[in-house]
């Protein structure tokens, strides 16, 4: 398995946090995950709520832990909400089915991670998150 | 209770997973649990993601739990979503409400125990399981 | 509630990382929260084992939690080890009884959170946690 | 990060299970993760009792979070019973403080995953994890 390497993580934090200031979004959370679903770095802008952090985790790690972008995930959601609504119990972490975890793939296509973003809607946090990604020179998954 | 043999259990991964390649499926990843509930043998295919086991896992031990094969579980789901959500916290290990759980019989109908699938589409993680009991000469209830 | 601020979480995290290195620690995880036990950064270095960013999370929640630093959660896990058992089941978050948690407070000894950091052993960990606090010219509160 | 693959996770339950045999241990369930803390491979030999095969998944998940062989867990968790109490809330999956949980390693000493076992006495459940992984060629660390 490829691995995500912490100083490419806290990279694509920041560069998520300039996508977010240059478009105006509201204050957001971003938080990246390796592929083993490990926190590796995370960081919360001045006025998110008390769980928004929780939120951006639950959009990648949910995304790890089912192999699908959050987006995906909603879509699942919308059509199985039984399904996801038993995911939520069993993948032993947050999951958040709703656009703006979009996973992280090197050049070959393997798995490195994800990039979870909460703060606005769902479309502009997605965005953000892509603009995270792609900022360090690799390839984002984020779903159709 | 009749018991199933851990060799046996043992066979049925291995079919299982024959079936599933003989039909080109997507990784999957196979749980066999036993009439008390408890995991007798397990394989994830390289590939699967990092949660997709324990999704076998809840189409196995929901099945048990509740008596009925994980495509009736999901068919309660659609027509009780309360009733499943309530059940999912109460039955002490994971439940999925999707076709993939067929519960295995003896000739004389007494639960044995159940195969759950997960990685593709959910009838065709489920006619993988068919295939996986059927090899070793047991009764498969897959509901209707 | 006095505010720490996203930008001095951010510059904890990394004057924490700097010690750490300088003292060549083993890999850590650092987990910053503010007063209302919401995380603000984090960041786990390249080495950390797959769950040693929720002990850096249990260090610093907890001393929030309990208002106490987590070496003072330590000594009372030693002496009342049947009152932290509870604690932990109570806390609505992790809550790990070790040092390396550290309260973070402003200059009239207002709290505005908690540094943790796990990798090494407790009192490194600790001694990087303080180092990334009076960093950014802030008080820390380790305990005795 | 190294990949464990499932063919050779196969192959060490079947040595552990062929090692355990030969020195006529009780029945025993051997459990082998990956990296990630996802199961690989799992099979229960008949007579385990009812939670053996969580006891097995928790020497070696619990090794796995912590980094450590689950006998240094288990020391640990004579030295300081509250931190393992704790840590044991905290790592989203199973934990058990005692010998049968084994790092498997490649030759440069990257983490592949973890081996545990559990049905008979510590030190010979952790004989038949090692036998296990030696079996296949690869690197298996226990701890001292």
């Amino acid at each position: 398995m490829s691995e995500l390497k912490s100083r490419i993580a806290q990279r694509m934090v920041a560069a998520t946090l300039k996508a977010a200031r240059e478009a105006s979004l509201k204050p957001v959370a971003v938080a990246v995950y390796d592929a083993r679903g490990a926190l590796k770095a995370f960081q919360a802008e001045d006025g998110t709520s008390l769980r928004r952090g929780e939120i951006a985790m639950g959009k990648a790690y949910g995304a790890i832990a089912l192999g699908v972008p959050s987006r995906t995930v909603g879509a699942m959601a919308v059509e199985r909400p039984h399904f996801i609504a038993a995911a939520s119990h069993i993948v032993d972490g947050p999951l958040v089915p709703a656009p703006g975890g979009v996973l992280i793939r090197d050049k070959r296509g393997a798995l490195l991670g994800a990039v979870g973003v909460s703060g606005d809607l769902s479309d502009k946090d997605e965005a953000a998150a892509l603009a995270g990604i792609t900022a360090v020179g690799l390839a984002a998954d984020a779903g159709t």
